[in-house]
């Protein structure tokens, strides 16, 4: 396994490659959910790349990108079990050199749910994205649906930007509690950890609703949010949210395909999670 | 020579082109200027693309989109008698399907110049390039360099996001008066057209004064201004410029790679011109 860090290395190492070329995005401290996108590109090409950068534009001023965790040795020996071809580990200012000003904005669907929370937030996601598919230059790359509105986000910039490479969603990867894997789940005490299963309780709750016929999205939401003030280290809510699928715009009515999702804060850790109706 | 007028075809097009593609954007209602670049592209490349698009999202409200001159039939045969292999001329729509909503942003560069009278001007003129670039795929894409500051802000851009393209700069085609070949000068009153010739004047007095050891950037505006005063149809001016060549911030000391540049009206209609120092 080859480890770039610049990223005229990274181009060299592409170039290499005969076969198609698979993406994993990734900001480190890895978890099973980064190792089935890996899995799932290495089962569909010839090669595999990984990256691994905390982008610091996607971070907000207040928020954790100094502590975000990291561990990339263990991160690389994780990859190089999956077969990663090569793990792409630039520094900060190879991304970001003095005077980079060019950024990519997907409007509209980044103004709601973590968009709103986090202005800004997208635009980095975005704009480190763009620059990622065009150092590899992969021919499809590979999110977590945990990330239900990044997801929206690169894809939709894929289509307006007439990208040539495909964007491949992965379901959720879940602790046995239903809990979805997040390197930010570190941050939990004992406690938190065991109540922050009542997130998946909640959007299961939703769901078992939709089986049942109920379609008024308000019902829904209103149960959901039961569900979760009856845990006391639940809370606040920061959205709660049953949108279109495509444009995030909240429903009345479950009558087209809808994402649930939501961000609660359990103390200083503010954790996300989703699902797809139907 | 293959028309494509679908992003589909386009594509199609250039996976069948076997070695370098040279792609030469262009607004139509073409120009020796536009002329020139196809020639450079064909003699750097095995294959030449170019692209007719008037593109709405770089014109302001106010401005000139919908008169903006048109002629495909006489631009497809100038491109033809250049052998020029594909050109690529999407409607509208297929361009900037609705919904469509994603923006690049050249930050810094942008806020001067051009930018400051055109705000959004260079959003719309990096997001019709980005998108050009991911559609035809180039290994170079040529432009003039009279349009100084958009060839700052393509070059920014492509450094910026890592694009794997050449951004060939080509100097500005003179008519015999020095008059910038320009679609727009098809506006000009023949009085009008006469007295744009001071446009190059002005800037070949700074040209003359810089070799004669001028170095103090404002004596050097001032001349120019002086001159294109004495012009009773040129003005008002919209800027008169010299800046360092690769911010575009204003200069005091001529002691480094500048850009001379301004814009000029005549009438309604808005001429810009410029040259570079030394």
């Amino acid at each position: 396994m080859q480890i770039a860090r610049t990223i005229d290395d990274m181009k060299a190492a592409r170039r290499r490659m005969r076969g198609r070329v698979g993406l994993v995005p990734t900001m480190g401290y890895l978890h099973e959910g980064h190792l089935v996108l890996a899995r799932n590109s290495n089962r569909d090409n010839k090669f595999t790349v990984a990256s691994i950068f905390v982008n610091p534009t996607q971070f907000g001023p207040k928020e954790d990108f100094a502590k975000y965790p990291r561990d990339p040795d263990r991160d690389c020996a994780l990859l190089e079990r999956e077969k990663v071809d090569v793990v792409f580990m630039p520094p900060g200012e190879e991304m970001y050199p003095p005077g980079f000003n060019t950024w990519v904005d997907v409007a509209g669907v980044t103004e709601r749910l973590e968009g709103a929370i986090r202005p800004g937030h997208f635009r980095g996601v975005a704009t480190v994205c763009n620059k990622l598919f065009n150092i590899v230059d992969p021919h499809r790359a590979y999110f977590g649906q945990k990330d239900a509105q990044q997801v929206v986000v690169i894809k939709k910039m894929a289509k307006d930007l007439n990208m040539n490479l495909e964007i491949v969603v992965v379901p959720t990867v879940r602790e046995n509690d239903g809990l979805a894997m997040s390197s930010r789940n570190v941050y939990l005490s004992p406690d938190q950890r065991k109540a922050a299963a009542v997130l998946h309780q909640s959007l299961s709750l939703a769901r078992e609703m939709w089986r049942n016929g109920e379609r008024r999205a308000e019902r829904m939401r209103q149960a959901m949010t039961g569900l979760i003030r009856k845990e006391p280290l639940a809370g606040p809510i920061d959205y709660l949210s049953i949108a279109d699928a495509e444009t995030l715009e909240e429903l009345e009515e479950v009558e087209r395909p809808a994402v649930v999702s939501l961000a609660v804060r359990f103390g200083p850790t503010r954790l996300i999670d989703n699902i797809t109706l139907p």
